[in-house]
């Protein structure tokens, strides 16, 4: 059951992004328009408070409930993710993480280095209990209206069995409870379906699966995301960060080839501008801004982690999908599912 | 150099393909109508020969200069890949290569089962010395003209550094003969630039490769095969088959989303209908088709291994580029690449 209503502080890295802080405050401020009656949450802008609030001037903040936590010093995209804890403790990135690990807030959101807000999260919140490496999910966009959770996508890159089935464990929580899906089907990525087929730790894996209570589908192969034939794809950090890369650099590739086209002669630069809009409408859903960011899943708190680009959209998204996790307790099933008492229950059931 | 004319005899397995022998006589009457007059090759169907006289029945064979070898059994697309050389030694699959591996042909085609026909392959004709591991390469569109060359593509799902190596080297020696590049930039597939990214084996690799004589540009990550970032990218074949079934599977996730589009109401319809035609030729290279099929390297012989859709065009593709591989001598500089001898010349250089 949900919770009663209560006020969610979100804590924002305001420094993140590359269009920081403008692209934080707007999407703060969209966020909390668009809100249903139903929800509360007030947002906690973290960063430098001359900027942050020089850009609240050129913005209408209209009624957003915030405040400001001044941190001078800020994480850059090409910072080693260890810098936030060594160097940098008064980074936006690392205040911000500080304050949900004291309890002032209930989520922390960054478009920032990915990395360093893996590394901050995992030292400064901790892990749930029973879980032994956080890892970073990214949502594929699928031939039918939900999307397909893979993870993990490069959190750990070497991964042993027992990471691989706990990601299935949090990866199924977490689609079941955002997406409403009973049983979601969690599918391991290999290279072909039979149990006999992958690498030693992929049939490793495999065999725990299977004994596993979740609705385990076996194998699936590369094409299976995009034609969505599991909701949750399990594989280590180095397959999965490789994928994310290929799959974001698609839609680039095909707007060369448009663009090449319609460069060739006058006529079929008026077809291309006639078609792009259609285009653009068609693939929408491969846009990262409607999945706003990707959820840091096993560690002691909601973080979520934003595409350095993002726009006040993604950040909206970003805000709404982190009070949605505080919500739905997902932590707390979490840590639940992992525990051997209730598997050893489950399992004789 | 190339060597002076000869006649090369290419055995074709007849059965492989999905719609043999049919698309394999066409396409073999297809090349040897379009061959160009300073080469000349014969083709030998290896299969069923009341199957393959019966569809030469209803094809026009043209001045085709052709010999059948007959072979009663067919190893299918789900047989096990050691079925022939265990239990169908009067395969198609197997007689073919047995009789290049006697030295009656030059090279072998099939559009049928991959891990047959690679286990086949290593065992009858054996390999290179200096090879570990045969491997198969696999082109991919890029927002240039020519492809890029990934390997391994699912050969070698667990891999050493070594083996890692000699794909680059043998990937390097095939796409500068193939392609006319003097230096192929070689990247070794990870998760970031940087030589301390990615798994064990990755990182061993790389300092195998800055040692190389290899134009060895580093590490790439997934988004550097479609933008051309390196000509011969390596990767483990268990990474590169879910980044080549990945990939395969875009286009049709294309044309589902176009179709969703079109079916919402007439005018979409006739918009995509009108756009459709513009869409099939911008992707065309995307089609596999164009490649003809993947070759084999490193076993002591010309393998080439298509698509199981074949078309008649892929295999006249695949039977050109079996003939161009037999004329550039390229196992020849394989071995002697790969011989220590060599090798340590080279480094003193």
């Amino acid at each position: 059951m949900d919770k009663p209503q209560k006020i969610y502080r979100i804590a924002l890295d305001a420094m993140g992004g590359d269009f920081a802080p403008l692209n934080e405050i707007q999407g703060a401020v969209d966020a909390y328009s668009a809100k249903s009656i139903d929800l509360d949450f007030e947002i906690v802008f973290v960063g430098q408070e001359n900027k942050i609030k020089s850009a609240m001037k050129q913005l209408d903040m209209k009624n957003l409930n915030y405040s400001i936590v001044n941190a001078d010093e800020i994480v850059t995209m090409d910072d080693d993710p260890t810098i936030a804890l060594k160097k940098k403790k008064n980074s936006s990135l690392y205040k911000g993480i500080e304050l949900h690990a004291q309890g002032y807030v209930d989520a922390f959101i960054s478009a920032g280095n990915t990395g360093a807000v893996l590394a901050t999260s995992t030292i400064l919140l901790g892990r749930i209990n029973g879980v032994s490496r956080p890892t970073i999910g990214s949502f594929f966009p699928s031939d039918r209206e939900l999307p397909v959770l893979v993870l993990d996508v490069g959190a750990n890159v070497d991964c042993k069995a027992r990471f691989l089935y706990e990601f299935a464990v949090m990866g199924s929580i977490y689609f079941r409870n955002m997406y409403n899906i009973e049983n979601p089907r969690v599918g391991l990525m290999s290279i072909g379906e039979e149990a006999s087929k992958g690498n030693e730790i992929v049939m490793e894996t495999h065999a725990m699966l299977k004994e596993s209570n979740l609705n385990f589908i076996g194998n699936v192969e590369g094409r299976d995301i995009l034609h969505a034939q599991a909701d949750v794809i399990i594989c280590d950090g180095f397959t999965g960060n490789i994928i994310l890369k290929f799959a974001e650099s698609v839609l680039g590739f095909i707007k060369t080839k448009f663009k090449t086209f319609a460069n060739k002669n006058i006529f079929n630069k008026i077809i291309m501008a006639s078609f792009y809009p259609i285009f653009k409408k068609i693939f929408q859903d491969m846009d990262y801004q409607k999945y706003g960011g990707v959820p840091l899943l096993g560690v002691n708190g909601v973080a979520i982690i934003g595409h350095g680009k993002s726009s006040p959209l993604a950040i909206q998204n970003m805000i709404n999908r982190a009070v949605e996790q505080c919500q739905k307790d997902i932590n707390e099933k979490i840590e639940s599912a992992l525990n051997p008492q209730n598997m050893l229950q489950k399992s004789n059931d």
